[in-house]
């Protein structure tokens, strides 16, 4: 498990780059995410940064610079001047661990290497991003117990909980084809309902439009077809963590889903945020998996030691919402929710080594989403239809709109961070999409 | 719709290569379909052919054969020498068309391309293949509504086919990871499994190993994200079908499955025939799609007046199996069941718009499976589940042997062909997989 501290997690180091050091900042020198780039409008090749304050360090810059000269053989090379993040995710956490440290002793107050690198930060406020990888295959999990249930609640009022849930992390595949990262805007989806009283679906645009607040999840190093991913090297073939706003359509998905589970009420868009926080970045914010003395144990298979104590992260998730009216108001987006990550009831091990225990290879770049994050309390619901106990109660707004589920033209925002005495905040910067109204029918 | 008959349907048409012209070849020059392959055990690089009897011509040689000339341009010429389909399949049917008649002029008796072709073919038995495509996503359907009501029986007695079935063409994302070309071999699955006398879930290897006839459909061009693909226009984004074998752990997917579909029970493997059959090839076998009276009429987006008549293909699905045993003895492998395309319950390009619909997007390359194509009568079951009635009633083989599911060692074959008086034979060639022992616990 990647949950050694080391001197890159320290939290009174400094970088020449002020704007990291402002105790505020997501991208403090001790977090250090990924993300692939390019300044905004231009016809530039998308390649890799690393994050730092308000600023971007462009790798393929930083390699020339010499920086990472002691680490660098041809397969890093290669990696470091990708124009995504595969090459870098398939060569393992070694490496990733490697440029950490080099870029961590290079950005830090006094650094030689300030002199080369000054003049190449780009400004994130200047930037585009790409995907951060192709992502082959992407799976959505559905970790926590509380989303589960008060789901579980409104599609199946006598059964709510199934007796699989405290055994079987439960998965589905997702789409991986219209996956677009932060800024993405898309066209409410059309599509069959099957309304209560109807005896006939209807056809047209999905009426109840809903986010799904998640932890996205890179690997890394993958396993070969017929391998299996044990529990206790699961985090090694773990990259790093992003934020995961999955879209769904709840009429549609109401109708379609029985019995081989959701198909177009999710996969006409998932929105990622563009940076990814490495496992090694958010070693100090571990915890105890989200466990009661009543739930069963875990089979050995998705059992180790350490995931008791520290199997889970401290992630703060916030979901925000900006209508259209306060778009043109010029009023700042207004929280939904807040929830944490380690209300989930499956750690992100636990995912990786269930899904490779039949065999299934995970392919570096692949994407796994955690589900909703909903924490045990009503105002932590992850998504509206929890919010608004399945359309029936509505949000009242700050400025008087209401809203049950979302309507054309809201924008719904999504922030992360960890954050404690005695260590640096490791921010994970925002994920936004923009719904826009359905196409002509 | 490709439903046009043109000059190379003629079944008239001989080759001058003489095993095209048997009667009984998978491939007479009327068929002409896509793989990609390289000589068996080479470090060739692998590259597209086409199956012209049992032999295969190098695209790349044609090409500077120069008898594309007509119809080569760039994004031709770069698509013709590419290691996977995908860039073909990206620029549509009309030229994936043009390259038919051109290679039907090329093949035939007294061409002259003969001289230049004749001494670059490779034989078939000498070949090995890759997959088609990179298949960026795999979504699997549900079509024949004899599978479904069968094994809807079998998971749920008291409501076999849901409300949904007649209205939504269900289906769901599956891997991309893990298909696997013909000749595919694969460790039994280990997973969670609930027997039904258990408290709590056993784990270790499935016991009820399954496969699923189905055909598989190549995704052409695509459509961009917020784009939906009319119903009259969906035949047009198809590449060709191919035959699939969605591998299936019965015993792991009824204790996974609820609420969001299968997942570990299908992702270990998935094996495709090597061989694609343009629409075009089958246009000789459309058949009137499969509805009875009773059944509701398809909402507007999924009804096209072609498609009464000519949405269905006729294609036959044959299963057989060759165990351990018989692999030793020299047997070869017997027939479990005989089933035919044209059950499904939906069509091909009803599949491809209810997919858009949405606006999810489809890329050049992606995979759709048809599901299992179960035919009205029991020896027509595409799959053991459905063939043993759950597991209840063992198939005896002619060699002594019983199979209630899948035992190690044994191979799943399956054929597909098209054939009728008055058209030449259009064949798929087959599929095998084999299942290995499951890895040491």
């Amino acid at each position: 498990m990647s949950m050694q501290l080391n001197e890159t997690h320290n939290p009174d180091l400094k970088s020449w780059v002020v704007s990291a050091n402002t105790g505020e900042t997501d991208f403090p020198i001790q977090n250090l995410p990924f993300a692939v780039f390019r300044r905004a409008g231009s016809n530039e090749a998308f390649r890799i940064g690393v994050a730092i304050g308000d600023q971007i360090v462009d790798l393929t810059i930083v390699k020339q610079a010499g920086i990472f000269t002691d680490i660098t053989n041809a397969a890093v090379s290669h990696a470091l001047t990708a124009s995504s993040l595969n090459a870098l995710m398939d060569l393992g956490n070694t490496v990733s661990s490697q440029l950490r440290l080099a870029l961590s002793k290079a950005l830090r107050e006094g650094a030689t290497a300030q002199g080369q690198l000054v003049g190449t930060l780009i400004p994130q406020a200047d930037a585009e991003y790409a995907l951060p990888a192709n992502i082959g295959d992407y799976t959505d999990f559905y970790t926590s117990v509380h989303h589960a249930t008060a789901v579980g609640k409104l599609f199946r009022p006598d059964n709510p909980l199934l007796p699989n849930y405290k055994w079987v992390p439960i998965g589905y595949h997702g789409r991986s084809s219209s996956i677009g990262v932060s800024g993405q805007e898309f066209r409410r989806p059309i599509g069959q309902t099957m309304p209560p009283t109807a005896t006939s679906p209807q056809f047209g645009p999905a009426k109840r439009m809903d986010y799904e607040a998640e932890i996205g999840i890179f690997v890394g190093q993958g396993n070969a077809l017929g391998e299996t991913i044990d529990i206790k090297q699961a985090e090694q073939h773990v990259f790093g963590l992003c934020l995961l706003n999955d879209w769904s359509a709840r009429d549609v998905q109401a109708w379609e889903y029985q019995p081989l589970g959701p198909f177009l009420a999710k996969n006409f868009a998932s929105t990622i945020s563009p940076w990814v926080i490495t496992l090694e970045a958010l070693a100090p914010y571990r915890k105890a998996w989200n466990r009661d003395a009543a739930d069963p144990q875990p089979l050995p298979y998705l059992e180790a030691e350490d995931l008791r104590s520290t199997g889970a992260f401290d992630i703060e998730i916030e979901v925000l919402i900006q209508t259209e009216k306060m778009r043109q108001a010029g009023t700042p987006a207004e929280r939904l929710s807040l929830s944490n990550f380690s209300h989930s009831y499956w750690t992100v091990s636990q995912l990786v080594t269930h899904h490779t225990v039949n065999g299934c290879n995970l392919r570096a770049g692949d994407f796994l989403g955690s589900g909703t994050q909903s924490g045990p309390l009503p105002e932590e619901a992850g998504s509206l239809l929890e919010l608004t106990e399945g359309g029936k109660k509505p949000l009242l707004l700050s400025n008087g709109e209401q809203r049950i589920f979302i309507e054309d033209g809201d924008t719904i925002v999504m922030r992360g961070w960890a954050q404690k005495a005695g260590a640096a905040r490791v921010g994970f910067g925002a994920v936004e999409g923009r719904l826009l109204p359905a196409r002509m029918l």
